[in-house]
């Protein structure tokens, strides 16, 4: 079932999604540490506190999640237009929590960068704790799948060679719009897009990612412990603006789509900070 | 005035150091996001609870910082070591709070790695929130200072162009031995030193920073929010293990000794997980 995270009355709940409204879930306020897939699965709903889709502010669904593990170069056709081998381990890095923003807000353009770009991906989200998970046992630590738009400013990703100062800009990236737990997700070949002011720019599916999510928990875990609520995001395909000739950035009054299939979609504008 | 963060009797309590023994203050159980520096220097002493230091286990001063971002090649002669150019902004990766050890927890050498290194480090704690801070003002957001050794695990640094796998272990990091406030700290020229079984392995001092903190937080504060507690790893002198010849890596009964001066010092021993 699909859970969001959102903002109604000037409080936090989560909810379970059901078409065009929300059933608040009973003590829980957002998903993430707290809310390991048992908690989630055995929180009672309060229908009567129903609320329609529209009346909410959607945030995302993990506001505040313990890590960020981002994968790079992850796809092949993205590998390729960067100009790099084939990765043969994850190229793993991290974003924090403040970086987040939710699915339908804003994407602010900092006045310091000027290469703004887009990153479909798709997002898995840890619903229990593990350290050295085998991947044969990857999906049991797996609460849901979203879709992430892993906003990247280059300019300061390539001011060295380590990627932090391009992937961290405080509220950049939008996840969301939806947690989707494993039993509803068909990730075999689910199409992951982006689309920018009507023109798809990316374009693949998840059956083409290097590294699948049972490799990448593996990996990620091997040295750290994987906690409720932390996040994956599982690499973009190629297409990314700064790879295209010529080049794209996003724009203030841009509207930009990031869908991946059956799991969501993300639609937010891009304004100019101040 | 140097604080500690310790546990003593099953609680965690943060305490002002006196000599071989620790006072309490009121209220506080481990320095972080809540003590900003006006709580700390507002919080009332305990002095009938009052404790030899010999009696608690030291933690690390800040047990869960929100961030650790550390910093890469940050001095002449270790960049001279790795062969690499001279980086004209700062070279910027993280660490996990679960990274962070005690200043006299073991190392745990992981069976997966056969490369644990050690790096002596400068850390800066944040004390007052920002974004943007200018170089001018940074030293207005410092709460203290204190000693890391930046436990790496060289051939998972190495698996990809990014750093975090060899950076973010868990329980890998020493972090201490306590907080030392601006008002008593001398940076001019502090000598930071690594001691490994009796043998000097590194030996430098502040005054060969390539960026020095006030650039390290304006970079940082520029793409992202520096709150209280976060930790700033300032980067290593050269004459890491890894750089050697023949080199030398972290073994099962060794004792390491991280200092800098005025600041305080790390004793670790390190033994074999398991």
């Amino acid at each position: 079932m699909p859970y969001a995270t959102y903002e109604f009355g000037g409080a936090r709940r989560v909810g379970r999604v059901e078409g065009d409204r929300l059933v608040p879930l009973d003590g829980l306020s957002e998903l993430g540490r707290d809310t390991p897939s048992d908690v989630l699965s055995a929180a009672r709903e309060r229908p009567a506190e129903a609320v329609p889709m529209a009346a909410v502010r959607v945030c995302p669904p993990v506001p505040n999640p313990d890590k960020i593990v981002c994968v790079g170069l992850n796809y092949h056709a993205h590998v390729g237009e960067t100009g790099r081998d084939l990765p043969t381990y994850p190229v793993l890095f991290t974003k924090f929590a403040s970086s987040l923003i939710g699915p339908y807000d804003d994407i602010v353009l900092p006045p310091e960068s000027l290469q703004v770009d887009y990153e479909a991906e798709l997002a898995v989200v840890i619903g229990k704790a593990g350290r050295r998970i085998p991947p044969e046992k990857a999906v049991d630590h797996v609460l849901g799948y979203c879709v992430a738009n892993d906003v990247t400013m280059r300019d300061y990703q390539y001011k060295t060679h380590q990627w932090l100062p391009g992937k961290a800009w405080d509220r950049s990236t939008p996840l969301g719009p939806y947690l989707v737990t494993p039993a509803e997700a068909d990730l075999t070949a689910a199409r992951v897009t982006t689309v920018l002011g009507g023109r798809e720019l990316q374009s693949s599916d998840t059956s083409r990612l290097i590294f699948g999510i049972p490799t990448l928990i593996a990996a990620i875990s091997e040295f750290t412990t994987l906690l409720p609520g932390d996040v994956i995001l599982t690499g973009t395909p190629g297409g990314v603006g700064f790879r295209r000739d010529p080049q794209v950035f996003l724009r203030d009054g841009d509207e930009i789509t990031v869908s991946v299939e059956g799991i969501g979609t993300l639609v937010n504008r891009v304004r100019a900070e101040g």
